[in-house]
């Protein structure tokens, strides 16, 4: 016994010192950290700025503003949502791309919400305090959601600004940010996804890169471009070897909290569970796809989002297979045990932490595939349907708000409500052939898994799945706004009333779904939040020194140096790729797709300077929900867009190390070389780089 | 309850009544439907030769002898396995196809086997007779094993051709079959696999079609041609509609005999659980294809394999899980029961078959993914490598062939050795990057399946599951086909010194492995097989009619009628294609992959008869392994080949209907069109036409 754990300590450490680690709170930034290894100070002025040139897209990405006139550049990956939705049978934007000469010409996107966070405050206390002692974990749940609404709701009343209570480090403290919200974004510029995406899926997560994943956007408001000081200038120069960066985005989301026992049910359970449909999922969107060039086009935001999401979840198992991470990640916990356990205060206050999260993990395992299927928020798993979507907002929806705010599901709270109806009302298209076979293999696989279950007897009606899938769909009017409006506005007497099959069916499942929902949330997250807060505290009083909050699709600032590194079995990668190396790398592939560079690309080589920088690498700490975050250098200047991390990096979920795990950006000089050359958009260039 | 059975009645009277189904048995041919429908009546002489010009292919397929000197026809996609072996780096034969314009050039395969089926004898009475009263199952099954690979044995001495005991009825019946055997095959001609397989995946199981799907190969013997009288001359017009067709070839398998608690447990586990691993292959394939062309050449055949089992299997379940079609089958279930319920002798004698099978099931059920993983066979679903097929067969060849014939797992008995050591042996490639994703992944499915079984960890030797595959394939030496040979003449001593990490793991885990299968054969195999000789016998006894047994991948005659169809939702499909519409089809995917002729039909376009037939459909009965047989009429001419089925025919399997299901065959008049105006293939134009 002794010996096991003096072997796990030796391995921890061997572990690298934690050096860029960490998604700092603009609140509370690693200042220490910057002074101590780069020797720079940032000013608060400089960090507000920063902050407020930040736009965090609802397409699930980042981005920045980068001119005084709304003109905002995110990733083509992150513009993919926008675009795809825009286009039709005769123009396929995704393909060709997309170019404004003016302002009359820039196109508004159906959906889109960009927000910018203009300040954060410490609500912990308040949010606790709704919480007493001996309280029901039922009670806690509601009582925290009430408290949670009604300050969102407070502060959208007095400031008018969208308000979010996020929960920060798993329960340990909660945060109530405001952002200014634009939802009127118009289409600028794309370039043609085969260089946006330059490799493809094989490329995906790979390094050395070639990709100008770029794509513009503006604010507007009043039908007028936004005016904005805090804006970032383009650096014509970019960034050097070894310089230092800073990365500011919305990580999505990471688990570096996560107790052992959680990662257990991650890897042997969530992920593989993960996985199993994301294939199904690839394989079937795959198939639609290759029937025509047209159902290609119809498919490619799912069938990219998919693709991209397995090869995450892939990198991420195959981390938590690798039992020396699962050592490392063991000693580590053991060491903070270890410490609680030796002082009798702390193990009071902390010691039952992991246990209790270990008994909570085994209650979410025993209801998570069900809950996966019938879903708890707007989805649900066997129904892979934007239709179901939309009916079972709408059901939700009349219910939801006929009841007190503090009382709701938390994403009908009052202040989440015009979001919520700009996406319920959007025009984009739905194609009924894609719904009937997504939705049809959805409902296959419900009945894969629960093959004598009556609620999925009573869905499926007597019929096959496809057979249902088609009624359902076929039968229904959602594809009309005008009814989604209809119903909405009848209230619950009108969606009582209707006859609308897929509104009959998210009725039917709605009294189960609710159920598990009620039980996970009262049952599970809420003494989640509380034995977390214990573990994220006895961290801090053991460690002594500052931690940054796991991820929550909430701004945070990262930095890191520009440098390359080298690979497990040999290679050295360099910092930084160039034009001519895309012109070999197609050159390879015979030009073939997704190695193909488009004909704009070939046409101007002769003029392009092919040793221009077009992609580099920073030790920087992101993850998925960083796409479209601005690299920027010590004066504020955008030198570069984050739009991929390598294959080392997909385990930062649960652990970060530095030695070969790198942010992936599009380089400053590279985009303005390609604006400027290839595409001869000189209005967007001078735009960019106006004094 | 009575409501119910008479509702189900009802459903079962409303079934079409059978027609043209059966894949009958040579030795038992349908000579009264056939004269009755059909007003034909085919001689003992006529059956012979048909018989002895069939040919099976070991990579899966049928086909035929079409000339006197062993030129034989069969599928592309059957010729894939030694066309991809075949190819290099620098060649690609599955591309670009492939002629031989004269004897010398044609190219031997690497381990392909054809068996021509010489005689057929029943030997139901001497098997049967060693299983005798109130033995035990485990003792019925070693009786009933050793008495097969004893008969196989004096059959192969006494006349020296290939002996296989053949299982019919699911255990009702047991007959002899004699082949003579070819492994001296030699690869004539295959055109350009853009058209072999046009349409690629989409158009798979569909139709209309337009798919040269052919390939010709020699058989030798003492490295001379084959002279043989047995072959089917070309029709140079091919079949016209309505006409009266056969098809000789070897189906598969098929489970039409299966029980109600059978088919659930198929569809409610064995489908969904091999659908998972289909698409976690297929999606495992895509990835390490598109990373390169020459990654493309090399998963080509696997990849071609997984699709198109994910579509069968697809197919399949879509078909099961159609609650009318479960209710069908239920009441001829229950038609036969009440049959055999009501004759108190035959009550006594079957009445408990079926409670037996639903409980034998269970069993089957409860090791079912175990077994899977760890294989029974010379594959295991862990190991997806190559490698480890031959150190699995190596582990065992030593261990086995020290043991009596009658002892043996049946793989290893005396008159299979031959077969086996040539595929061992084969020289064909093995690369070691595609052995390295493939088991990689395998391992991880296996580690998410049993996270906490020992010998898993075991195997993975405290890595991480990509890091161990890479490990066992870079540290074998059975790449080399020397080594292979070194360690079966070395016999066990040799393989158990052997320190080749690939060896060690088949060693570690072959004691789990072969428990499993002894259970399994003892305690599920051999009590199915007689729980279905008396479902089988009931349903003779209260039938009346003959019966065609389950489909077996050995000989069988169907037969139909060359017609058109409707589709359940309309169009109407018609009986033949021709070249026009395959250049119309290609049009419309701007001869896009893969709906893009290959450039000898866009050059040859001018001179082609642009109205010669090129597939054409008949109601015949057909499953998987049928690729490649022979259409033939009543002249016993070869009039087309088959090459696939459509979509409604996948549930074949379970339950046969005439009504929209057709078997899909290449014309012969247009093989002979492309042959002589496409590849200006004369010399193989003429000796097809030679009279």
């Amino acid at each position: 016994m002794r010996k096991t754990i003096i072997s796990i300590l030796l391995v921890l450490l061997a572990l690298p010192v934690a050096a860029d680690e960490g998604m700092w709170l603009f609140n509370r930034p690693p200042l220490q950290q910057l002074k101590a290894k780069y020797g720079f100070e940032p000013t608060p002025q400089w960090l507000e700025h920063l902050q407020k040139a930040s736009v965090r897209f609802n397409s699930g990405g980042s981005g920045s503003f980068v001119s005084p006139n709304g003109l905002t550049i995110t990733n083509h990956h992150v513009g993919l949502d926008c675009l795809a939705k825009l286009g039709t049978a005769q123009h396929d934007y995704v393909k060709t791309g997309f170019r404004a000469k003016t302002l009359k010409e820039e196109v508004p996107c159906h959906d889109l919400e960009l927000n910018v966070l203009m300040s954060m405050e410490d609500v912990t206390a308040r949010v606790n305090a709704a919480v007493t002692p001996g309280m029901s974990s039922a009670d806690a749940e509601r009582a925290r959601r009430a408290t949670m609404n009604a300050i969102e709701k407070e502060s959208l009343d007095k400031t008018g600004l969208r308000s979010d209570v996020v929960t920060l480090f798993q329960g340990g403290e909660y945060h109530l940010y405001r952002y200014k919200k634009y939802t009127d974004v118009r289409l600028v510029f794309a370039p043609e996804e085969s260089i946006a995406f330059f490799g493809g899926d094989p490329d995906n997560f790979e390094y050395p890169r070639f990709d100008l994943d770029i794509a513009f956007f503006r604010a507007y408001e009043n039908d007028k471009p936004v005016k904005t000081d805090d804006y970032l200038p383009f650096s014509p120069t970019g960034p050097t070897e070894n310089e230092l960066v800073f990365v500011s985005g919305n990580p999505g989301g990471t688990e570096r909290l996560k107790t052992v026992a959680e990662l257990e049910f991650i890897r042997d359970l969530r992920l593989p569970f993960t996985l199993d449909f994301m294939r199904r999922r690839e394989v079937l969107l795959n198939i639609y796809a290759k029937r025509s060039a047209e159902n290609a086009r119809r498919a490619e935001d799912f069938l990219r989002g998919v693709e991209n999401s397995r090869k995450v979840y892939l990198g991420q198992i195959g981390g938590l297979q690798d039992p020396s991470l699962f050592a490392a990640k063991n000693a580590d916990e053991m060491a903070v045990r270890m410490k609680v356990g030796a002082d009798p205060q702390l193990a009071s206050q902390y010691g039952d932490a992991w246990s209790q999260i270990a008994i909570l993990t085994e209650k979410n395992r025993q209801s998570y595939v069900e809950r996966w299927f019938l879903g708890t928020g707007n989805t649900a798993g066997a129904f892979y349907s934007d239709l179901f979507g939309k009916a079972r907002t709408i059901v939700r929806y009349v219910d939801e708000t006929a009841k007190p705010n503090a009382d709701r599901l938390r994403e009908f709270r009052e202040t989440n409500l015009e979001s919520l109806k700009q996406s319920l009302y959007s025009e984009a298209p739905i194609y009924a052939d894609l719904e009937i076979a997504k939705l049809a293999d959805s409902l296959a696989f419900w009945l894969e898994r629960f093959p004598n279950d009556p609620l999925v007897k009573q869905v499926l009606a007597g019929k096959a799945p496809l057979q249902r899938a088609t009624e359902l769909v076929n039968g229904s009017k959602l594809m009309s706004v005008a009814e989604r409006k209809r119903l909405v506005e009848g209230g619950p007497s009108a969606v009582a009333a209707s006859s609308d099959p897929m509104i009959q069916v998210a009725r039917l499942i709605d009294p189960r779904s609710r159920q598990l929902r009620k039980e996970f949330e009262e049952q599970v997250d809420e003494p989640l939040r509380q034995a977390y807060a214990k573990v994220a505290q006895a961290k801090f009083r053991t460690s002594g020194g500052a931690m940054a909050p796991d991820a929550t699709f909430t701004l945070r600032l990262s930095y890191g140096a520009v440098k390359g590194y080298s690979g497990p079995a040999g290679p050295s990668f360099p910092w930084v790729t160039t034009f001519a190396g895309a012109f070999q790398r197609a050159a390879e592939h015979q030009n073939m797709p997704p190695f193909d560079l488009p004909k704009t690309w070939l046409d101007a080589k002769p003029k392009l300077k092919l040793d221009t920088p077009l992609n580099f690498v920073a030790t920087a700490d992101i993850i998925g929900g960083n796409s479209g975050s601005p690299v920027t250098n010590r004066n504020n200047e955008f030198v570069g867009i984050v739009f991929d991390m390598n294959i080392p990096s997909l385990v930062y979920n649960f652990v970060w190390k530095e030695e070969d795990t790198r942010t992936v950006a599009v380089h400053s000089k590279g985009i303005l070389e390609a604006l400027r050359t290839i595409y001869g958009a000189t209005e967007l260039v001078n735009e960019l780089t106006k004094k």
